[in-house]
């Protein structure tokens, strides 16, 4: 039994304690009392930050799509040759999932169960459409390899990207790590294993 | 209320439809309950076929993993340069996949809470591990670029694998569209998108 503490979260920091109990619990799992025990503050302490449940999942949900989006506004995403511009986007999709990864994991694991899943599946389809539209635009520059479906080669791009979750722990990685893995990324995806 | 039916099942029909609730419910969701409504007949019937949940739970794992390390007998498999060799090897993993793929599915969510579940993890790892000291010889060849870690390339070449998990449907995939999308893979992981 944990004795209640003083209730000094901030909205950002409740969140952090939301977003792991949902990861480990399932979202559909997780009860308002599940997550008064994990933050160590009453039920009623956490409704003095947030109205629901549901309201945590849409704040987690659009940190991570916030986080997407932002990329498709960066210079790198919308200068130069398409193929380019997919490059930096790979590059940094992977990034923005390492770095946001509880909340990206959250958002790859949703089901559609309730409005706010299906509003983030919907954004979330709607970044993949237009990474796919990048594709292609650097297919009609023949700069990408005409002899693989573009559906299926968006599919195992973001496949492998987001395969990331799986294995990746922030407490290994530096920043510098998060570098690597997505500079990885990017040269398979692109140039391939092979020498 | 559906009419419980003559028991017709045999092993494998039986755990067709057991395979398929552990997917929906999860396995530790999964009561013999379950299973006797989905497959219509008593839990006295399917006892007749198996002794327990567990077993059940072992046969759709090793169908999964045979299938796996039946490809390393192959002879694509032990003969030639390591890198075609591992190239073979991904084609064929990516196969399996989808020729087993609610098997290879279970395989891939199984968390290690039970004795099978370990083991199940434990001779995965064994053919992830297989695969990985294939990396290395054909690395050791200089046939795989130098400058992606050996451990990073092997957990995003199987990420990109097991994505297909995600989104591939049998029921729209006769074993041409299998071919193009295990074709697809190793273009991808081993020659890249760009031209």
């Amino acid at each position: 039994m944990t004795m209640p503490k003083r209730d000094t979260y901030t909205p950002d920091s409740l969140l952090t304690v939301a977003v792991q109990v949902f990861n480990e619990r399932g979202y559909d799992g997780t009860s308002m009392e599940h997550l008064s025990k994990a933050a160590g503050i009453s039920k009623s302490s956490i409704y003095h930050h947030v109205r629901s449940k549901d309201e945590l999942l849409r704040r987690a949900l659009s940190r991570a799509l916030d986080g997407l989006f932002a990329i498709l506004e960066e210079p790198g995403a919308g200068e130069g040759r398409p193929v380019v511009r997919l490059e930096y986007v790979t590059r940094r999709t992977a990034e923005v999932l390492m770095a946001e990864l509880p909340y990206v994991t959250l958002l790859l694991r949703v089901h559609g169960n309730t409005d706010t899943e299906r509003w983030a599946m919907a954004r979330r389809r709607e970044f993949d459409h237009q990474v796919a539209e990048l594709l292609k635009h650097a297919a009609a520059d023949g700069d990408l390899r005409a002899d693989v479906d573009l559906r299926l080669a968006t599919r195992l791009l973001f496949g492998m990207i987001n395969s990331i979750v799986e294995w990746y722990r922030p407490e290994l990685g530096s920043v510098s790590a998060r570098e690597e893995v997505a500079e990885a990324v990017v040269k398979l995806a692109f140039a391939g294993l092979r020498t």
